[in-house]
């Protein structure tokens, strides 16, 4: 009888781990310490750079079993709800085998991260979970800029630009602002900030802490010398 | 001729250092790495409960000299511009002997952070600097509460809701919302969201990840038992 067969009274439990924006000094001392407690260590693939997660965590992992859960980007939402099923359960499959595994997750877990769903459907079927936060693009990018976030009673909105209808509406909100996600759209939004009168205090960042890190103090800057993809934002600050 | 005599060629540097949201193992390993090297440790205190941030990391700093900066909560904006330039003044003497310093900061450095005020003097001087991200309070409630901060293509908020004007306005922006710093404002920022149907729907958080924590999954519960001050934040979910 070989161990897999022996039936398992403890079911394992998921941890959500956030590996923060890609620099491995970023991940917390609770990532490390997950990282290394868990027995298998799922990492998203979704085509779009996600598997960057699974990189920056490498050193603490090891030879440890990896599971890729592969993530529909389809427009099509019940595609991609179906790949959250199947990604759900393999993480279960493992759960039920008493092991406890251990999904790292690009940047903070609980902001814009596919791992939510797949936590709510295991946490939904009974099975324990915990997360652990971690460092956003936007709150490293701010910091590899030297500036404020946000400051004083001014309030924050995050925009993920892809596909906003209302972006006009949304740019003219008071307060600072991130704009992420844009992809194609990116080029529109800029143009729009620039109309604004925006284009020298919007920074834009591409791969912030990561390799091939890009900062632009201006969008005149970045239209020089574009970075444009999954890992470029932008940070636009109202003025004093 | 003692050590502090001797004329000092290389200036030191400042070191912004998040401390995460207060569970020490929230705290990354590149801050964990600069507490270990900075030569002085500046905390701030401003009477506000911003002394924890020395605490959280106090198991990384040891003996290490430290230099407390007292922040003016002042309404009057100079009184509380120089008290920044005093303690920024502080920094420097310690900068110009060729001294690393290291600001401990709760939370994220650039997310509402005094720090930032002190980090733009002292760049402005011209010494270098450097900030370390940190993870905020509400990606750390976020994570308590087992839900998305945000997602999909949804906007998110963050309101600092003490001194709001247009607080009915921001309410009604779409989207997820971070209602937080909110003081004496946050009954009558609390009955406008009951208003607004949103009482089942807010998650509130008190001390997250610190001692005393308490987490209540609607606006009912929280009126059972609140535990309202600084340290009190709320999520407000837009309905799917």
């Amino acid at each position: 009888m070989t161990k897999e067969d022996v039936a398992v009274d403890r079911k394992g439990k998921l941890y959500g781990i956030s590996t923060g924006p890609g620099d491995p000094e970023l991940v917390t001392i609770k990532a490390v310490k997950a990282l290394e407690a868990c027995d298998v260590i799922a990492a998203p693939n979704s085509g779009s750079g996600e598997g960057v997660a699974l990189a920056i965590v490498e050193q603490y992992i090891r030879d440890k079993e990896v599971l890729t859960c592969y993530f529909s980007m389809d427009r099509d939402i019940e595609k991609r709800k179906e790949a959250r099923l199947v990604a759900a359960e393999s993480i279960i499959g493992f759960l039920d085998k008493g092991k406890d595994v251990g999904f790292v997750t690009l940047g903070d877990a609980t902001t814009y991260s596919t791992y939510m769903y797949v936590h709510e459907i295991v946490a939904a079927r009974g099975y324990a979970t915990e997360i652990i936060p971690g460092i956003t693009s936007f709150a490293a990018a701010a910091a590899l800029f030297g500036t404020a976030l946000c400051e004083g009673d001014k309030t924050l909105t995050i925009i993920p630009a892809r596909h906003q209808e209302n972006i006009d509406e949304l740019l003219d909100y008071p307060g600072d602002k991130v704009i992420m996600k844009s992809g194609e759209n990116l080029t529109h939004v800029l143009s729009k900030l620039k109309e604004r009168g925006k284009g020298a205090s919007t920074l834009i960042s591409y791969r912030a802490t990561m390799d091939g890190q890009q900062l632009y103090t201006s969008i005149e800057e970045f239209e020089q010398a574009p970075e444009a993809g999954y890992f470029t934002l932008a940070l636009v600050k109202e003025e004093e």
